[in-house]
């Protein structure tokens, strides 16, 4: 038997009591959000109608380091969490790497993904301000999953908004939402008034994740008792996904050991910034250091191809506007089969971070990346959700790297979530029908001229 | 706080060192598998076409109480064991129940259910023996899905008959068998002498898991190198299986507590022959009592409507006779929503316990199981598979009692796995389209006329 077990679970006595902010150990903040009108930054007053009056506090604090986790969220955490910490070994030796592998597998519940940490804190404080129900916005319905999980829960009502080809292709998505009580709308649809502009301009388009936040956010706003809520991007959302760095640090000072790079897949960075939250913490504070990498996809490549500016975080423009790395709010991304990893934009944190150099960023392409899926379905027996194979992939090549060298590094990558929605996609890959999909300097030129001019910025 | 946690999670250092062979304490053994021909009972050469040579040795092996389990498979168990023990307080406090409600959760692994138990140990035992492939037959896709992983971590190869409506009503599961390297065939199949024959005779059938089972059993025996395995029903599969109830008699000893009843779904047993395993033992040595309740569906009542006799396990009957409680090996159950339940009779082992008066059996209806489902994903989390759901029903049913009677009994039930693959089912439900299917006894009794005579039995 292995000194290390494959799987080390934290007791429950031990869940993190905060969150941890990571923006408070910065010394170069990330950029304010801007009211687009006056290229001022938002004030609480700004955000109260759109979201709840806590979270509003939580995104707009850049000082307080920790914040302490209310009892019921707690409790509820208890359900699914503290998530296991996983050394790899089957797919250490399956590569013959002297690398060793670890993985915080946060697909054990039924919302498929991690989302569910932030979700069941939304809604908590949603439900703590009296409100009757929220909005949202789910592309590969994860996080719709998550939030509707969180609302059957707190008993409130829950507005998703689903992109109109994932509500089409993954109709056992909506369902799962459904049983959980949820209200499950296409977009664009004809309930809102930028759906109806929408839908005119582009006449039977599936609509992208941009123009489903443009929807749930108007529903939001013109519903009485609703906010709108959100699963990435956010400073919030990275703050309540620190639990996941959190834990995946206390399990490693259990096991008497650290990782050298920590490796997460990178969407709009909800993920990735709680992963890395409190190793980064001590990477800034000069207790130790890391190597950091965010994988986002070659089809979607905002952190490796995209520009640091002031950008829309939705089509319809009725968002403020956040300082990230973008390719722009206009891009529509090639249809890729990670559908949680299409969004134009980064979090604000993840951006200034890579901007001051303090991690790297890799884009992979999808084919290679379902390949390492595969592999790692086959070795360590869980199907991995696409976007989070995107880590797996990284990770795999680091490891294949520290065998060509003879390094015997320790690497941790988040493993965001299972595939078990996702086998269209598989079965393209089993069919050898997936393709890859590479946007051209032209395209991604053209978008980012299209990037708004802002006072001040 | 509360003293017992949600989830009791044993060290992977307490995993079972053996399979507990329940037979062992029985007094009245289980009667044996007959050849058809004879009457006689089957001999280790008459099994060693079909089964691999140490899984028959475990089949027929009625003394020996405890199975050294391998190294590897124990290996293999710790990606994914030990499951955890939950403790249902949110169900508890839904139900407003003084009962405490305790689960054993099997779905945390890819095949999604307790299945893997039983696979990793069946493919292990037939690469040791020097195949290259299995055959078996699913009908939900749960047992072939975790073949198919067992098969791809030791290099074997796998084909899978699947009942033909499970293979066009769930293509994902079949995808994810695929992507684990399994062939994959829709059941009857042209391939084999029995399919060709069942075509031949019912045209346009969408098949059955008695029909499967028989192309399984002509397909490993006409292929040389190969065996067939079986999920469910047989003393070996009860055996893998046990590692379920020694696990979770483990952690109620670790909390300090015991149940007062133990409920399990009942298909062909294997999953509560293995939970109520080493409890029952307890039982049968005097040294503890509890009560144990089976849960069949209303549409296949094999325990609360069947007759205990010899009977085929399969529609070709080319399979041995197994002495079961049974409708009748030519009942072709309604198509219920819980393939995995939709066997015309249950494991020797179960039926003999159960003739012995040593547990009881309920049968329930799909609607109202489905209710049971929605209320424990809704507090719990975790959306049941509708095979589990029929336990969730029992034991909500049971904690209802107490409430009304104010006991407060502890209630263990096995929850067997998720149902991410069962959405059709739950958009059924969630658009109040179920329908309920309970046999005539006419139907039944004309299908217990066509049980074989035996020679002697």
């Amino acid at each position: 038997m292995q000194t290390i077990p494959y799987k080390t679970y934290l007791d429950e006595s031990e869940l993190p009591e905060c969150w941890y902010n990571l923006r408070a150990d910065m010394a170069k903040k990330p950029a304010p959000l801007l009211v687009p009108a006056t290229g001022k930054p938002c004030t609480e007053a700004d955000l109260a109608p759109v979201f709840c009056e806590e979270l509003i506090r939580q995104e707009l604090d850049d000082k307080t380091p920790l914040f302490k986790i209310p009892k019921q969220i707690r409790d509820f955490y208890r359900m699914f969490r503290p998530s296991p910490l996983v050394r790899a070994y089957f797919l250490e030796e399956a590569l013959g790497t002297p690398a060793k592998i670890y993985y915080k597998f946060e697909g054990n519940n039924t919302s498929g993904s991690h989302k569910l940490n932030s979700a069941v804190a939304q809604a908590y404080y949603a439900k703590a301000q009296g409100l009757k129900g929220v909005t949202t916005e789910t592309g590969a319905g994860q996080w719709g999953t998550a939030l509707s999980m969180a609302c059957a829960f707190f008993g409130l009502d829950c507005h998703v908004f689903m992109v109109k080809c994932s509500y089409e292709q993954k109709p056992f998505r909506r369902e799962v939402m459904r049983t959980y009580g949820a209200d499950v709308t296409p977009s664009p649809s004809m309930t809102t008034d930028v759906g109806r502009l929408i839908n005119a301009e582009h006449p039977g388009t599936t609509g992208s994740l941009g123009c489903a936040i443009s929807e749930a956010v108007e529903s939001a706003v013109k519903t009485p008792g609703y906010r709108y809520v959100l699963g990435s991007v956010l400073n919030q959302v990275l703050l309540h996904q620190s639990i996941i760095g959190l834990e995946a640090r206390a399990a490693f000072k259990k096991l008497g050991t650290k990782p050298d790079v920590i490796i997460g897949c990178a969407g709009g960075g909800s993920n990735l910034g709680g992963l890395i939250a409190p190793f980064m913490g001590e990477k800034l504070r000069g207790e130790a250091d890391y190597r950091f990498v965010a994988v986002e996809p070659a089809s979607c490549p905002s952190l490796t191809r995209g520009k640091y500016a002031y950008d829309y975080c939705d089509t319809g423009r009725i968002c403020p506007l956040a300082k990230m790395y973008t390719i722009g709010a206009d891009y529509i991304p090639s249809a890729s089969h990670a559908g949680g990893l299409r969004f134009h934009g980064m979090s604000s944190t993840i951006s200034e971070l890579y901007d001051q150099g303090l991690m790297e960023a890799v884009s992979v392409k999808q084919t290679d990346v379902f390949a390492a899926a595969q592999q790692f379905a086959r070795t360590e027996g869980i199907l991995p959700a696409p976007e989070s194979s995107h880590a797996i992939r990284a990770a795999i090549d680091e490891a294949l790297k520290c065998k060509a060298e003879g390094r015997e590094e320790t690497i941790l990558f988040g493993l965001t979530g299972t595939g078990y929605f996702d086998m269209t996609a598989y079965q393209a890959f089993n069919d050898g029908k997936m393709t890859d999909f590479v946007p051209s300097d032209a395209d991604i030129a053209a978008s980012l001229e299209k990037l708004p001019k802002v006072v001040g910025a």
